[in-house]
């Protein structure tokens, strides 16, 4: 089976209350929704009954994958749960597997996109195998998305495919802040998957690498969990350490336009790259500190969100202003200020991350942290940003870059075509 | 602070459509919803649309904590996302010490239950840090619930609680298929803490032990997510082995009455015993099984979850039935023989599972299995059914349970009280 099938989804259904008001909803897989200017200050501890959160996750929703603009899971507003997982291949392997799997995987992940299965649970015949595992069916797509990446070891002297490299898919410096493992980092291929259903999330990993199991090899992974906030109202998400996390991230689409999506790039013309990092921090640490001393860290208000030198979440920070003391209210080693456009040359890139807990580390401390995802037209975007955050961050303290990857995340394919099909076009 | 907070949270509303038809509604936390007889036979492979489907999860849901017939997280409908936690009490600690935490553990858990912070986020001291984390501001309970068990060890000679130990509060026995790990096993202490929001779930598990620090040490932990089917319609649930897993568990109230609470237990009264096992499924043999063979291991068909003897899920099944071959239809060996009450003298338990993955193993293969948590008045009952099951059981070649532990669970407290009280009454 090395072609796709020709199995156009149905369309999907995006419900309203999912569209952003602030952005231009893009014909693709709904507008993004993370950090946007509708977002409330919703706070438990105020009291204040918040609309926002009176909502429910509506199960039905599904996306689109073929003919969409954008490929699925980047603009799309995030779910609550996700899996990465990254894979090699297999020693032994040639150019026409990598072009099997990616056409499996397409299609595979189109028919798991729309809430069905890959293939017969119940075979007829009794010597079958099944070719869907079963655990996801009866339920809905809870609006699953599939988000396939390309390793640059892909491009190396194995495939042949030396001369279709994305012109910028060459390994992540060596950056600061590292403190990266091997077994957490690198992949020759990357899986991100979405939904608002666990179990729908969990089957959809489960089946695309079982499915690539004679290709192969799992490499690592990590299960992220929803940061998105209540409903799909999307105020800005937190993370665990408490804060807003989101605030200034991506929303107009002139951002993704200038800041995300390739343009003039060959065959990678509408994709994009994934830069990966699974990020430790220390909770148990960061939970002793006085909350006084994490907004300094931050430069914003723990509970509002609001820069030091702001009322509210959205006000704009002020990087000159000073306080009585004379020194700067947002202090210039502060998480925003490094991480800021307007100290990076305007650039920008999209986060699109999850927390994750990996349980109980070898201390008995709850061991637990951020699954930064970003998507941006040029690595180097991330690595400008994450050299100075990496060098100056007074959260290096609390934090720790353990593991890594960098993926080129080709265009959306069209109907009867697949992910990464221009690979290996003559 | 000793005593619990005297804050009876606000009455949880539980929609009418979580509540199980065929079940008396208890006052408590809703009615079981596992296994109902209304429980439809979603299937994505027949593409049948299926009503239950086409729902939503309403995160505003509460269930209260205080007052209630019985504790939280039993009979409520199971919530999409688990994490089960053990802890020990640290060396030196004292009853008084053990006291204290319940107290603080009782009055946390209803607060969380009711969708508040466990004290100030942002203190007004410069100099303070944050009674709660933060992350969970702004979220709704989405169904939160907190269970807090009692292992044995409480009752040795450290804190002067032998006289109250429940009476069958002892550890398992060796039982034929244990291949535990110290690493997850045991525990002074449980909790277990379900809701339809990850991060919520986390926030509280996070926020227990993180007050409980100046007393515990953690133990072990497992992070489950929601084997419960689409929308609050609540059919069936499904493990990671594809297959129904719950068609014949406890739904009638009667049967809760007689298996599940204790009745005449002194201070128990009300209460139940918490069997938790890690059960670690070889999924990625199990797939490349004959679905034929995984019908006749488990004695249903995989898709509808009909026994082998009937065309629908909830027919009985026929355990004398043959074939034309003179051999029984459903195999003597298979899952629902075992464990079917018809041949264990009447016995029943209630399951409340949850499935898991902790990611690759070692050897490259998916590492998932089953959170199995069972409540019954008596830990023979589990014993009784875990002996053949471990000794006869079909599935043995694809399953190990690698982790277990036994708790008691008190009654539910009585506003101004605290969960296990009753232990430190003259």
């Amino acid at each position: 089976m090395s072609a796709p099938q020709d199995s156009a989804p149905e369309a999907g259904s995006v419900p309203r209350r999912r569209l952003f008001q602030g952005a231009v909803g893009g014909a693709a897989a709904g507008a993004l929704a993370v950090g946007g200017a509708w977002a409330v200050e919703g706070s438990r501890s105020s009291g204040m009954s918040d609309p926002a959160d009176k909502d429910a996750i509506d199960l039905t929703t599904q996306y689109p994958l073929y003919d969409q603009a954008e490929p699925a899971g980047i603009r799309t507003p995030p779910q609550r749960y996700a899996i990465f997982m990254t894979f090699d291949m297999s020693a032994g392997t040639v150019a026409t597997d990598l072009q099997s799997l990616l056409a499996r995987w397409t299609a595979a992940s189109a028919q798991l996109m729309a809430a069905q299965p890959i293939g017969q649970v119940q075979p007829t015949s009794d010597m079958a195998v099944g070719r869907d595992t079963g655990e996801a069916l009866g339920l809905d797509a809870a609006s699953l998305t599939v988000t396939i990446g390309l390793g640059p070891g892909l491009f190396d002297t194995r495939f042949g495919l030396a001369g279709k490299r994305p012109a910028l898919l060459t390994p992540l410096p060596a950056l600061p802040s590292d403190n990266l493992s091997a077994g957490t980092s690198g992949g020759d291929l990357s899986v991100q998957v979405c939904s608002d259903d666990p179990q729908v999330c969990y089957h959809a990993v489960r089946n695309l690498a079982r499915m690539a199991r004679d290709t192969v090899q799992t490499r690592w992974t990590v299960m992220g969990f929803g940061r998105a906030s209540a409903g799909q109202g999307q105020q800005t998400p937190r993370n665990l350490l408490g804060f807003k996390d989101g605030t200034r991230n991506i929303s107009e689409a002139a951002d993704f336009a200038t800041y995300v999506w390739l343009r003039d790039a060959g065959w990678m013309t509408g994709g994009t790259y994934q830069v990966v990092r699974k990020i430790e921090m220390n909770i148990e640490t960061w939970d002793a500190d006085r909350v006084s001393d994490q907004e300094k860290i931050f430069g914003r208000g723990k509970s509002a969100g609001e820069p030091l030198t702001g009322n509210k979440e959205f006000d704009t920070p002020q990087f000159a202003a000073q306080g009585k003391d004379g020194k700067p209210v947002i202090a210039p080693t502060s998480h925003i200020a490094l991480a800021a456009h307007e100290n990076n040359g305007g650039v920008k890139i999209l986060r699109r991350s999850y927390n994750y807990t990996d349980g109980i580390n070898e201390f008995g401390q709850l061991d637990a942290g951020l699954l930064f995802i970003s998507y941006q037209n040029n690595p180097a975007h991330f690595v400008q940003l994450q050299r100075k955050l990496g060098a100056g961050d007074l959260l290096n303290e609390y934090i720790k870059h353990v593991g890594s990857g960098l993926f080129a995340i080709p265009p959306a394919p069209k109907a009867g075509h697949y992910i990464g099909e221009q690979l290996f076009a003559r």
